[in-house]
């Protein structure tokens, strides 16, 4: 069995993690990419196509295919949640991340709070976020204080929704839950680094969120603790609302105000970027394996186990 | 002998070390956290408690006491310092933490520049931080960016204190003083994330400071270098003022300015969470030991070192 | 053959990795910094000087000198530039920094962006900084939203400068072109941690940028690949522009727009101190080497194998 996965994301991290628990590997990559990748990972197999999507055609019996941010934004959440690739992890949770109701009844199943909707724009009392339908990559949005400054640039001409805006700092919080061991283990927590709301200087209240990295953080020791126990609420949330396990690696996306009311406002079922902070290992994977743990020997060690006790259709869902 | 500390702060840091340099350990944790430390941490002993005060009146005979920053949270200094209880470290430097003008005291004896005291507030020509007294937690005190913004917002009915705002960016510095070796060591710097003063964007200018967690940084060479003197001078300065050492970890909390003033407004004298962000390795403990060197760890080799030539009590104070 | 450099910047970086290469050292240190860095290494050569300018008189026909930040602020460019000193990577690259027609020519030659220069007052369209001629280290310009505002702060009596402010995040990124395995290496990314900048409470938008430090950072896998490009395409414009090769590390130093436009506003042809962070690994250090390459290191490593073939002349240019 050989581990793949498309040339974008966290290619580099599961790729390498990979060959590091002896498995053989393939990335898919379009030719303008190769000349990078073949740079970062000199002897693996590197199979070009004109388009990631192509993974929905290839044949390749004696792969599993990792999963990550790339696949939804090339292929399309629609034809990944309809194809018979084997993937890593649970594809059916995509379907809760890609739908907005969905989403917030899985959050709040989870024990988990959200951010505050207002359907009223009299009810607003406190910094929101007003979405036009349809917004995308942070067009189409705009963040206002108060009541008056959402009145005064609300579209007359469109739908939208407008979210309470938690005032707090970022933590993204990724786990892994291995059917190999029967436990949760709380990977690693970053922060993503945007553009330009993380600039030092702007000149306004109205910054973009555009990721273009992410930085590494740990939590307070007692605030770990707490979001443990989120991570043991979303699986066992998951679990009640489809009957289906989660395995492999997860990721939920926090907000934490002045208060310290942990605030959900996204999760992620498969390996997020932030984790490439945590090459060679985050403090988090170092203290629970006393060796160096990236996600993607993480990965690749929870196949190789499974495999070994002739369970890895579990994990492929 | 076996390494114990309470399931808080930086209890998986020290635990871990303890474990990697040969020594069994002790937890003791409450049943809400047993669960998760015993996730992380799944051969040491773990003694459940009702309260980590109970510490105060278990008898174990064979342990050192590793102290962090929740021992004072939950045991209190005032029962610490009565206690009997073998902790490494110098116990005597909680009373210069907790009493503010001994606090100023050990730091000016040390050469280190505080923030600015206006005992009138006439006298304010810069931003200050005004604090009611007995004000804790962030609550209570309030940012002020000139003398009018005081006089709006100052209680007429409390007693205050009023200190300089430094506006600059946050540095907290760890360091290892060595018996065994007779060495200083600069372990590592690091900056605290804290919501909602690090939210990259706010509605006002008054923001809180409740730390949920920490983040990497080196400093420049040359800082660095200065940061040595100042830790230098920090064990000097204690020296002179009381005659005793001061083994072990401690932390100078700092702010630099646009001219390059280091201003001293914290110190803790034990192992501080910040150092949680440098396991498996800062990369002045690296570049010291040509290893990993983790806080824990370097707790537990000076431990072992102090052993092995029959003076472990000069570091347990 | 030994390896040497003054002591300051990313000195204890380079000296660690040389000698963990299996090379001698030699840091020229003033009496002031001895102690310090004896302390960080205890068994390489220190040779005391009043000046680190002594190290042009100083004749050790053993040692190659890594040069960094600090050979230009205490030894100067013109100086570096006149000597016959033994420096590891292409002195040429100097003239290129120190002069802002022949830094722009050479970006653009490399296809990168660089900030917007305003010739007339007229035209300002968008946030600026102004900066008097002679300006440095941050005295002397400033920060400017628009036209009016630079109408009302603009100097009568001084020539100046008016370029556009990018508001965006700051990202530096470290490479290393090796000549011994003819390959470009993508090194690390960091962020400069800068007083009053980073500040998370300002009371105006004029901070200063007084680098105190750096944080660690990995970029989107995507951006990745566009900053892999954009060094090939810094090679190849230098090769363009002056037939020469430039071996060893450099960096570029840029701002992420909103639009994901990457503005280069900067680049050194030498170790920067970002690369202290790296310590031992960067992430795409250890995916390229399997094992921790930290820049020291890296640098060391390049000149044994260079030496083994008998070409590290091409290297000391």
């Amino acid at each position: 069995m050989r581990i793949g996965t498309i040339a974008s994301h966290s290619a580099l991290n599961i790729i390498s993690g990979a060959k590091t628990e002896g498995f053989e590997t393939v990335l898919l990559s379009t030719p303008n990419r190769t000349e990078f990748y073949r740079s970062m990972d000199s002897n693996g197999e590197i199979i070009e196509v004109d388009s990631f999507a192509d993974i929905l055609s290839i044949q390749l019996d004696d792969v599993v295919w990792i999963p990550h941010g790339s696949f939804v934004a090339y292929i399309g959440a629609q034809r990944i949640l309809e194809s018979t690739l084997p993937l890593f992890g649970n594809k059916e949770l995509l379907k809760w991340e890609e739908d907005r109701q969905l989403k917030a009844k899985l959050l709040h199943e989870s024990g988990l709070e959200t951010p505050l909707e207002f359907d009223d724009v009299n009810d607003i009392d406190r910094p929101v976020i007003v979405k036009t339908y349809g917004a995308a990559g942070g067009e189409g949005y705009f963040i206002a204080k108060d009541k008056d400054e959402v009145l005064k640039n609300i579209p007359s001409d469109k739908q939208y929704s407008i979210q309470e805006y938690v005032v707090g700092t970022k933590v993204f919080v990724t786990y892994f839950n291995s059917l190999a061991k029967d436990r949760l283990e709380v990977f690693g927590a970053d922060i993503r680094y945007e553009t330009d709301a993380d600039a030092n200087l702007r000149f306004d209240d109205r910054p973009s969120f555009v990721v273009i990295g992410n930085l590494p953080m740990v939590l307070r020791e007692s605030t770990l603790h707490r979001y443990y126990e989120i991570g043991k609420n979303f699986i066992e949330g998951f679990r009640r609302l489809t009957g289906q396990e989660l395995p492999g690696p997860f990721c939920i996306e926090t907000i934490i105000d002045r208060d310290q009311r942990i605030c959900a406002f996204e999760f992620s079922g498969r390996i997020v970027a932030g984790t490439n902070i945590w090459i060679p290992s985050s403090p988090y994977s170092f203290l629970q394996f006393g060796e160096e743990m990236w996600m993607g020997k993480r990965i690749a060690r929870e196949i190789g186990e499974l495999m070994q006790e002739d369970r890895l259709d579990e994990a492929i869902l």
